[in-house]
């Protein structure tokens, strides 16, 4: 097939990530950035024009992309230009906000098929490859429960979003949250137990802090354990550390995670599925998904079709390079 | 969606299996079998009616059957009876011999077309899912390979290939063949690796075999050792026993495996991916994965698609119960 040329739309960790995915990629070619800071971004990347988000549409006629990838946060970002880049080219987003992926689908879909353009929402690792292979094992074992697991590994898993919710507490400088899996939780699925999980049964939080100076470390504490929704149902660690500290042990962004089910089949043999991922870097994993999702999007619009799509309405054969020669030959 | 109304055809392990599974998901209803000893069938087998392999015709009109799930064997009658049946229905298919499957979907995608009907091929755990999972891995993390391991349990994988090719020994009466993992290759895999396999480097094959009065242990255990492509290029271990031993300490049809895959993403961060399954019985896995694509045949059926299939022509959504509502609400 022929080259692929990809906007990247956010210019964050996910931004940086899938332009350094794209490079590994021969397929796809990076033509433009749209930023809303188009001058920072061309202090540290020249390598193709940089453009400010008012003249997206400029940017996309420029440089010929077909596909954008876009790469701003969730809560704020994609709700609002998510649909404003749907009228103008096929997109690429990892929305992640659980709760809000139908009213997301439903405004990416309308807008979409309004302008004539694919929107791939929400994929990455979760939601995306975790809701494709939740979706699986409901399929291919029927009766089981998908369990979702995250930071199984040592080190545990890097949660942006926890991170996030420990700076807006006052008296805090700077702060990362690693998530741990439960171990005597993840037996209890391998078991094919299916147990009813409340969300602290499942998962720790470990709490890196730095404090503003003169900060109160009692009130700081408090404020962490009793966060509704993030921390206040786990069994939660606060670490109070130095600046220098958590920008040398804590600097990098890893994230690991398990799907599992187990149930029986047939006559009542046990059966189990279980999807592992490990990465180094959580920000490149998810740009890694969203760069395969973008040749995906440039081959459902090559066929004409429009709308919104989840990772559960593609082929797994529209993610790869591989033509259907090859995959029946050697990938079957 | 309505009722799928499923014929069966073959009543070996994989059809037990697929009568099994169907009774586990409700969407799905068994309306006949067809099989080539419809006698020996029905002294077993009663719940709908059974019709003899030269009726098939009949029985899928009669029984007004949508999709026949095929449990024939891959060696002998899938080439066969395959593209016989692509001719008067849909059908669903586990054709496993990896380097037929090429020749295999151009014959059932050339019948099933000229017919108008749906022929998914080569599904269940391997091929299937692991065909699925070995081009993710590959989509998601472009530079790795993705490696496939088998028995990876202490009781090791039961072979039904191995075993079969063990029976053929002059000299053996019965005969299983447990494969096992080594782990030392896995662990290659998991560190990132990507290293080159002879097929002896991954497993290890353990037989267990019950010896013909008379039979000569030594010339059994040679004619083993050496035999091509099964046994000669791996650490055999030949275990004699007696059929009593045999039909309990080794009846059932456990198997388990492994897809791994680990490289690195964007700037170098490592990365590793593993889907695992643990089945208690392999046909009855085997037929869970058939089942699931039954109800994608028939979909695929429903919007008048045509022609052969492979797991990876499907999106996740066709292989569930679940609304697309439901999906993005729920499954994302």
């Amino acid at each position: 097939m022929s080259q692929v040329k990809v906007a990247v739309v956010g210019y964050g960790n996910v931004g940086r990530g899938v332009i350094a995915s794209l490079k590994n990629n021969p397929d796809m070619e990076l033509v433009c950035v749209v930023s809303r800071s188009p001058e920072r971004v061309k202090k540290e990347f020249s390598a193709v024009p940089v453009f400010h988000v008012s003249e997206a549409e400029k940017a996309f006629e420029r440089s010929g992309a077909q596909v954008a990838i876009l790469c701003g946060g969730s809560k704020d970002d994609l709700p609002k230009f998510g649909p404003q880049m749907a009228k103008l080219i096929n997109t690429v987003d990892s929305f992640d906000n659980h709760i809000h992926i139908p009213d997301y689908f439903a405004a990416m879909d309308k807008t979409a098929k309004e302008h004539g353009h694919v929107s791939v929402i929400s994929t990455g690792w979760d939601p995306g490859i975790f809701s494709l292979e939740r979706t699986l094992a409901g399929a291919f074992l029927p009766g089981s429960r998908a369990y979702g697991f995250y930071g199984l590994g040592p080190a545990g898993g890097l949660s942006m979003g926890h991170s996030d919710a420990l700076r807006t507490i006052p008296g805090v400088k700077d702060a990362r949250q690693y998530t741990h899996a439960i171990p005597s939780a993840v037996k209890k699925v391998q078991n094919g137990e299916n147990p009813d999980f409340a969300p602290g049964d499942m998962h720790t939080r470990e709490c890196f802090v730095v404090l503003e100076e003169g900060a109160d470390k009692v009130a700081v504490t408090k404020a962490i354990m009793e966060m509704p929704g993030y921390f206040a149902p786990y069994d939660t660690t606060v670490n109070f550390i130095t600046q220098e500290e958590l920008n040398t042990k804590y600097a990098g962004f890893p994230h690991d995670g398990l799907v599992a089910a187990a149930g029986v089949t047939g006559k009542g043999n046990p059966a189990r599925i279980e999807y592992r991922c490990v990465w180094g870097s959580n920000p490149e994993a998810t740009a890694n998904v969203l760069v395969a999702h973008a040749r995906a999007a440039a081959r459902l619009a090559a066929e004409k079709r429009t709308g919104a799509f989840t990772i559960l309405d593609i082929p797994a054969s529209y993610f790869t390079t591989k033509s259907h020669d090859e995959l029946l030959a050697h990938w079957m």
